[in-house]
């Protein structure tokens, strides 16, 4: 038997999770040469993505929502690389890197995955064998995130050269390509951030103006640094920033509603009060999430590119790397509390 | 010269218009007989249209909307039905019934037009004179809010058969309208009004279910008249009632911005606190202004259908006529508190 540290769940968190009581590190042991049913793959995992969207797993699973709730005391799951180590499924091969996509991939050393479960939750992604980009960007820039900014974007964005673009979040592990594509179609682009640092960052990512929403009034620095309003709000924080936009959007303004980060680990939502701009204005506020099919329909296209502006350096990402398994719950909640600088990801294993 | 009672607006109010104070009736006098600049023309006019949207005029110049803001101690102006009594503009003949449009008719017994607010601010419609339809309804289920029922719907509702359609206010002018096109559509129609009157008078059209918001719990109607959510939200009235309906909206759920009435004569806006629904529910928040040039577009496809549905008794329209100009500022503060019954005009003289 091996030895095999896992990252369980416990039980729904009332505000920010609290590591030890809702969320936990523990050993357990796996046979790594047991005899495996038809279907079945082991694998070892490489790579963990945190992401802010976890903590609405975090739920009593009666309560319906698009990502579903993560099950009390088991294994977490997020998305991860990893690579097979064994293979009883003809859709794997042992040396294989497989992305655990949608969510699905174990929060583990090892896997033992099930056949059923390794045909909805695992897809092989070599890719990076053959590009030589780092095994971390493909659960960052190439993957969820890198699709949810090119998806939101595109789509419910509906860009026109020369609008203003403003992105909350701007450092973070979508921000931060969204602004990047921004500035690629023609906008000019807008961040903020909390941190000078991250202020710093923008602005060497070519952002035409960015700010530090904590230490700067957000009204004046939108007015400031949006002279001609905002056409367009990728908005991943929620609560009162909504509520700043919503006073500086143009009439046909586009919010597109990635994520609400400011909501999520509260019991006291932020109440708007000025939701009458959608009408005045004539907004549209979409909401989406990346995991629908007809989103999810875009990846190809969307992997293609942006592999392409990466290895061209026309992109560029940045990430924070946490370092070992027993890391994982604090970097869950660094990203919940806004702590990381850029994609958090946390590397469990070398390949 | 010859008496002209006129419907002043004084200033704006603070919450909701006072009668004698921000709006007023006064006497003037007009000169039928002067002489005509080229381009003007002289019209009695025959019926105006109040309407909620008005309560966004009275305000403060500077602040801009996509309604311009009356003018302090001015003739008041909306949509209205007149007849040309003298002309010197090509565009117009004596006889002819023009449609004070775009909420530029002035709102008195007679108006000398200049020319150029002639041209941008009347169009001739002679259609009652061949269709034998009341001329309210040329304000009504055949103006704005008819177009605006029908743009609302079809463009930013998207229904589909079998869909649930919920509609607020679904009494008023624009509400009856929806209504009977959802179900025209082959929706689930469910509606809300204020009183148990109107909530008899929307099963009589063939709402499939209807309900008093201010007798009965919103939230235990809408989950028993809506067992499947709602799909699509008529929106008109805002604040508490967007909450409720954003607790009970299906995923990929459109919410149509018509109007947010309950917010317009408050300074106190209600605070939306589950708007994080929009991004979990992946729902589509469209505010839309019928005069916005793209969907004024439709008038003419719309005016054909809509006369057609009428005529053949395919759609009824509910009306409240206030019979004299002197009863118009009473007429509009209906409006604004919900004491009218289906559409409000006022009729001020025969043709």
């Amino acid at each position: 038997m091996t030895s095999n540290t896992q990252v369980i769940y416990v039980k729904p968190p009332k505000e920010y999770p609290i590591i030890g009581e809702t969320m936990k590190i523990a050993k357990s042991t796996i046979d790594l040469d047991c005899a495996l049913s038809q279907g079945d793959i082991i694998i070892k995992n490489l790579v963990l993505s945190v992401d802010p969207y976890m903590r609405g797993r975090m739920r009593d699973p009666s309560i319906e929502s698009y990502a579903p709730a993560f099950e009390f005391n088991s294994v977490m799951t997020g998305d991860t690389m990893s690579v097979v180590i064994k293979s009883n499924n003809p859709k794997f091969k042992q040396g294989d890197l497989v992305y655990g996509k949608t969510g699905l991939g174990y929060f583990e050393e090892y896997s033992h995955v099930k056949g059923a479960y390794a045909d909805i939750g695992y897809v092989v992604r070599n890719d990076p064998k053959t590009t030589g980009l780092p095994l971390t960007y493909y659960v960052g820039v190439l993957g969820m995130p890198g699709l949810t900014a090119y998806v939101g974007l595109q789509k419910y964005g509906k860009p026109k050269k020369g609008e203003t673009l403003y992105v909350s979040a701007a450092s973070g592990a979508v921000g931060q390509i969204v602004g990047q594509i921004g500035k690629a179609l023609g906008l000019h682009v807008v961040g903020s951030a909390g941190s000078d640092e991250k202020v710093a960052y923008l602005k060497e990512l070519g952002f035409d103006g960015a700010f530090n929403y904590k230490t700067q009034s957000i009204d004046e620095k939108l007015k400031e640094l949006c002279p001609k309003g905002i056409d367009i709000y990728y908005e991943s924080v929620g609560g009162e920033m909504l509520e700043h936009v919503l006073n500086h959007a143009n009439n046909f303004g586009r919010i597109v509603v990635c994520g609400m980060i400011s909501q999520y680990n509260t019991s006291n939502p932020y109440p708007i009060r000025n939701i009458i701009y959608v009408l005045t204005k004539r907004l549209t506020m979409s909401g989406f999430i990346v995991m629908d099919k007809e989103n999810i329909a875009y990846e190809e296209e969307f992997m293609r590119t942006c592999t392409q502006w990466l290895l061209e350096g026309k992109i560029k990402y940045r990430e924070t790397v946490a370092e070992g398994i027993e890391n994982t719950p604090q970097a869950l909640l660094d990203v919940l509390k806004g702590k990381n600088f850029g994609k958090q990801v946390v590397k469990i294993a070398d390949l």
